[in-house]
């Protein structure tokens, strides 16, 4: 049935990228680096989406669209920026094509453009240069914006969801007249993505600030947000940006203050992307196929009929009908699947695959003993029950399930941290156990740059949470103040 | 305060690019045919968005997502298709940016791409090559997706909203097994429009099959929703596609029926773009500014305190609080507007330039009189009103707004509906009163291009509801047998 995966034991990789394909999330396109997102894939990420959205909204944001096109000198006006971003990616410079007898169509060379255009890798740039028309007065701050849209990087090695040259995310600017008032949103906005992760992805995640080597191009201070994938390796999920004045000094963007002065505005950024579903789908799923917490799961229950000829679907639908009907007042997402098509055990396994989280199944013995089977897809477990007490039972175990779905998450991901204060311990243990560690560093890139180049492991992040602590860099020796978070990451 | 507009009587163009950047709804960029969507006029596009989505939904489509980027090949499989779309559009055929010291950052000429790729104009021909994988058997059919994405067309002569060069959009694309459903479908989708259009946006529209020379590049018939703007000019808002078995041969997409035999699959398309904003502010509003219908509105109600000092404030706010929560509870949008830095004047006006539909305004004398003011934007009409009413009438005058900005409508495009049989008839009416004529053409080609040479109208459509009427061509007196609808158009 084709429905089979690799285990993660044999070959994680492999396995994460059987199952985006044979659970119907995505799929490579011809386009290099760019992945198709299909319809149950897509349904997940316009769960994310929702969610987020009204959260950005309780926040107080607003969205609003800017171009996609970013005229190429405008990479050149932040320094750091063009470093990071006005490298690998798509340069628009023609505007038109036109037909060759001899090589079919062409690009028009007459139709070049004065200007190369870039496809936005990220849109700080455009947002900048508009928002110094939108900003006269501190009585125009704070502005608050987010943006749906697609972005694209030139990536050499892309992966679905992980690293794809296209992708879909969103992009928070903000523009506020204090140096405190945008650490504030910064923070806040990356506490709103660890919330999220959390409450919605059923995925701990750890904040805290990214060293100066992994900061965002152009930022003063960069906030993540870490999560633990299944195979002990860390994916960056979510980053917030502190801009200082740096977006407004490249675009000269200045207000005024109430005292009459002109004062440079201050900035943020923030984003998750699509890579959310990477996240999604590495921290929980199984060989059996994905697990998905019930927020975001297209179907949170699957109803499988076991019948032979119509009147035997007839009773059967006439008994689920009704049930049905409740969980649906109940805002619960039902799929009855009476398929003839198709056997129990094929769609069993296809709705394992699926990761729906509840699964009913109900035969002609269960109508004569008023029973219902449920089956978990967290667990694995079924269990026959008095088919009155169905609803009540499948909504209280709808949360049941996105509890534990996030309690074993925090188990895993715990028993993935690491305290080490010797480099040979580390190196060894980073091979033989992975997951996160936490060491003393002595804050400088040399030594930062020295770990990664030995072990592939980068600092992911200096935890908000680290307390204060004397000790020695594990790889130098030198004094530390506080333990930061390494491992190997996508 | 800026606020003020030209006339429509004095320049209808000029008032509808001051009122949509006077309004907040967008404003043009520095990237040459691109606008930005601010912040309001992206919230009414989200309500455009949602509704129509729902209307997707419940009609049984899904949601999925396709490269932005589409390689140039493509566009020449289909030969009525290149004509269409591979013309004017933006071309990527590097992938990298470096430094140079002299000119600053170039296009690296060392990152040329082997074969060019285009922003997507319109994503059959990448859908196409995908659904190519998806499908095998009648099994898998049929299956109805739509994208929400941004799409670029090169245009020459731009206009926020109405012909911009990148426009977000919905796109739908359908494979059937046969021709019946495909048609079935394509007609569907038009309706769907068109009940959006006169539910939601308060807009009538007609219905009918565009001309041969008017038809979707690849279609085998377009049929389209034609809408009358106050000036007299028709304005299409949406199309659906029957696009008959061409994508499928042209990317060789084959099904295998129940009997086994192979067979090229039936498609259609569908879209709607954020053009239906202009047609939104067209349609409805006035000197004053955005008329919006209730269901559309990012703000229902605004309530404008009218008070001097903190106390006034405080005694109002504790008046008008509960108000405020009943009309939340009824899932009503209200801004109370306490600001007090604006006086009460300046703030009737904004939300009379934004199209609220209802203001309510209360000072100290209501209080002790227990009153409300309450006025309306569609009228323009105010009235006091017992607070204690307020709510429910309220609740019951938004729906009365809605129905009187369609009923509105209704008249005026029914106004500017005339039946004419000599050309110069039509031709002096074109110029004189403009609208929607209906008129015996022959139905050449020919004699259409005539027409729109010497008079700048078009034929709009065959309207569905054409009956049949024996005549005679108002150009040429060849027998025509029902009337098609022409006006000059947007």
């Amino acid at each position: 049935m084709g429905k089979f995966l690799t285990s993660r034991s044999e070959d994680y990789s492999q396995w994460y990228n059987e199952l985006v394909v044979k659970a119907g999330l995505a799929e490579n396109s011809v386009v290099r680096g760019c992945m198709i997102i299909k319809p149950y894939g897509y349904a997940i990420w316009e769960k994310i989406q929702g969610q987020l959205d009204r959260m950005f909204k309780e926040t107080g944001h607003e969205n609003a669209y800017f171009p996609l096109l970013i005229p190429k000198s405008f990479f050149a006006k932040e320094a750091d920026h063009v470093k990071g971003f006005a490298k690998e990616c798509a340069v628009v410079t023609h505007y038109r094509l036109k037909s060759d007898e001899e090589k079919g169509i062409i690009v028009d060379p007459a139709a070049k453009l004065e200007e190369e255009y870039i496809i936005r890798p990220t849109s700080e740039t455009i947002i900048w240069n508009t928002y110094k028309n939108w900003i006269q007065s501190y009585r125009d701050l704070p502005i608050l914006c987010n943006q749906w849209a697609n972005v694209m990087r030139w990536e050499m090695r892309t992966r679905m969801f992980l690293r794809t040259s296209e992708f879909l995310w969103q992009e928070g600017h903000t523009a506020h007249a204090t140096k405190e008032e945008a650490i504030e949103e910064a923070t806040k906005m990356i506490h709103v993505y660890s919330d999220f992760a959390s409450k919605w992805m059923a995925l701990p995640v750890i904040m805290g600030h990214k060293s100066e080597t992994e900061r965002f191009a152009g930022a003063l201070d960069t906030y993540t947000i870490e999560a633990m994938m299944q195979d002990g390796k860390a994916l960056q999920s979510g980053t917030s940006h502190f801009l200082g004045q740096n977006f407004a000094k490249a675009f000269d963007v200045k207000y005024t203050t109430k005292e009459g002065k002109p004062e440079y505005v201050w900035a943020t950024s923030w984003g998750v992307s699509t890579r959310l579903m990477g996240a999604l789908i590495m921290a929980h799923s199984d060989d059996k196929g994905l697990v998905l917490p019930p927020k975001l799961a297209p179907i949170q229950v699957a109803i499988v009929p076991i019948f032979k000829g119509k009147e035997a679907l007839a009773n059967i639908s006439a008994k689920v009908l009704p049930i049905i009907n409740k969980l649906k007042e109940l805002g619960i997402s039902v799929k009855f699947d009476d398929r003839d098509t198709q056997k129990p055990g094929w769609k069993f396994a296809e709705y394992e695959l699926k990761g729906v989280p509840v699964r009913l199944a109900i035969g002609e013995r269960d109508l004569e003993n008023g029973t219902i089977e449920i089956a978990r897809r967290d667990t694995l477990t079924k269990e026959t029950l008095p088919i009155d007490n169905v609803v009540e039972y499948v909504e209280k175990l709808l949360v049941e399930i996105q509890d534990n779905i996030y309690n074993k998450a925090v188990n895993f991901r715990d028993s993935m941290i690491t305290k080490v204060d010797s480099y040979d311990e580390f190196k060894n243990l980073l091979e033989t156990k992975g997951g996160f560690f936490l060491c003393h560093w002595d804050e400088t890139p040399e030594t930062e740059e020295l770990i990664k180049k030995e072990t592939k492991a980068t600092i992911r992040c200096i935890p908000f949470d680290s307390e204060a602590e004397e000790g020695k860099c594990m790889v130098t020796g030198k004094p530390s103040h506080k333990r930061v978070l390494i491992a190997k990451a996508y």
